[in-house]
């Protein structure tokens, strides 16, 4: 995929960050790092060259070279690769989590806009390493891996929960957070291999998707309704949901459209079945077992 | 978590399957199975242990047991458990692959309420073993698995487009089939975890959330909002789509929830800001890094 020379961003990272103790060829100690520094200086090289690049080409040569290091000394702070991987993972996803930090001020819908344009501003400087492992199959996923997965996915549950301020979230909302959260991962990964849409698109569906599952749940869940009305009440008209709304109203001109769903919320039907329309819709027939 | 015992469901799948071809003690061959068949039998066999555990807690040892060979006798056709974890995948795959075909007939989100019945069913049977795969992290995991994997998605991907029939679905609505795949797949293993809602309810929730996407798809695309017209005009009222076309409906009557939908509508607010109400809602201000 990628050349092995390290990225003119490692390069930067590792001219920036500090000199090597070890002098590499033609480059003259400035400072020695302490033992911290050190560490986390080979971790934020690690991170810049895993984060471009699947773990598989990435060799402990090519994080010495970008953090003027020789090998020994890299040994010398890391066991082996996968335990620089599993590091440059971690603080991955500490940055992860912090982006989605946001005041709780404004209508939900421009906060969880806000967060989206960071998470997606990441993925775009970060993911491309890390989507195998996002989509399990990485040579590099263990149980350390998934620990931070699981930590990074918990903190975007958390967030979005804190910002809903509902003192007892439901089984139900909470389903709904996660999935939508995954709809989240997945939806980026896809981006990200195919960049087949705007990523500023991306970042307002992914908003707008979240505004509509919340209001599917709280359409089955009397509680979460009233909590509705209050956030869509603060909810500007050029903000994500005065946008869906505008949407959806300009699909009830498409013809047709109006007529069916008034019609289904009327409990009757726009166009006469074909066949056999006395089977019932949901029950009985064929097919869906019962739990 | 399980015993090492073998379950009865294993038991029965070893009796009914055939005999042994080394008698286990106190038991007579009733007949020789061809080459074929013992490899079958024992996919078969693996495939209803790897289903209950995860595959570190299941051995050579226990599959034997269960198909009533001897261990060599398994080590004959597999060379090691992985080996077998991964046939009996491919299995598993498959047989999911089947669920998902349906026949081109009736209301469209009643034949996606028929599939996830078929699916949350083999979730039910066949998902505590493969929980840990498909959420990335399983010892078993590899480059095998994820392929399998891979396949089921892209099958059901495919699927569901043949059935919505639009000739060239474009990348926001093979988006949008994605990121619904992997909803149903994060919604059904947390319901594994945590059996938090009835199944049935689920498999409502799952098609009435993927009828929910596709119309907010078909809000920005409008040659998929013509399609949606002629989807809504064959469902009918006591599908899935028209039970969340009520449920939305009741919604509205929830006070504020009309008054607020109706003033973004007009492109107006419901409620007055608080504290600056000037700030363009998804413009400059902070976060929202660039494209």
């Amino acid at each position: 995929m990628a050349s092995r020379t390290p990225s003119p961003t490692a390069d930067r990272a590792a001219r920036t960050a500090a000199a090597p103790d070890r002098g590499a060829p033609g480059e003259r100690p400035r400072r020695r790092l302490s033992v911290d520094e050190r560490r986390e200086q080979l971790i934020a090289v690690a991170l810049e060259l895993f984060s471009r690049r699947p773990p598989e080409e990435v060799s402990i040569d090519d994080i010495a070279a970008a953090a003027g290091a020789s090998r020994p000394l890299v040994y010398h702070y890391f066991p082996g690769k996968q335990a620089l991987y599993e590091a440059s993972l971690r603080r991955a996803g500490r940055e992860l989590s912090a982006r989605f930090e946001e005041p709780m001020e404004g209508p939900l819908s421009e906060r969880l806009y806000r967060v989206m344009g960071r998470y997606l501003d990441f993925v775009q400087s970060h993911g491309p390493g890390f989507a195998a492992l996002l989509r399990g199959g990485s040579v590099a996923a263990s149980a350390g891996t998934s620990a931070v997965i699981d930590e990074v996915r918990r903190a975007a549950h958390d967030q979005i929960l804190s910002h809903l301020a509902i003192p007892a979230p439901s089984p139900g909302l909470r389903l709904t957070v996660r999935a939508w959260i995954a709809n989240a991962e997945i939806t980026s990964l896809e981006w990200l291999a195919e960049r087949s849409v705007p990523l500023k698109e991306l970042q307002l569906h992914l908003v707008q998707e979240f505004v509509a599952s919340l209001t599917l749940t709280a359409a089955r869940e009397p509680a979460l309704a009233a909590e509705l009305a209050s956030f869509f009440a603060d909810e500007r008209p050029d903000g994500p949901t005065g946008r869906l709304v505008q949407d959806l109203a300009g699909l009830f001109a498409v013809p047709g459209i109006l007529d069916a769903v008034t019609a289904l919320a009327a409990g009757t039907q726009a166009r006469e079945p074909v066949g056999d329309s006395s089977a019932q819709a949901m029950e009985g027939s064929d097919g869906a077992p019962a739990e």
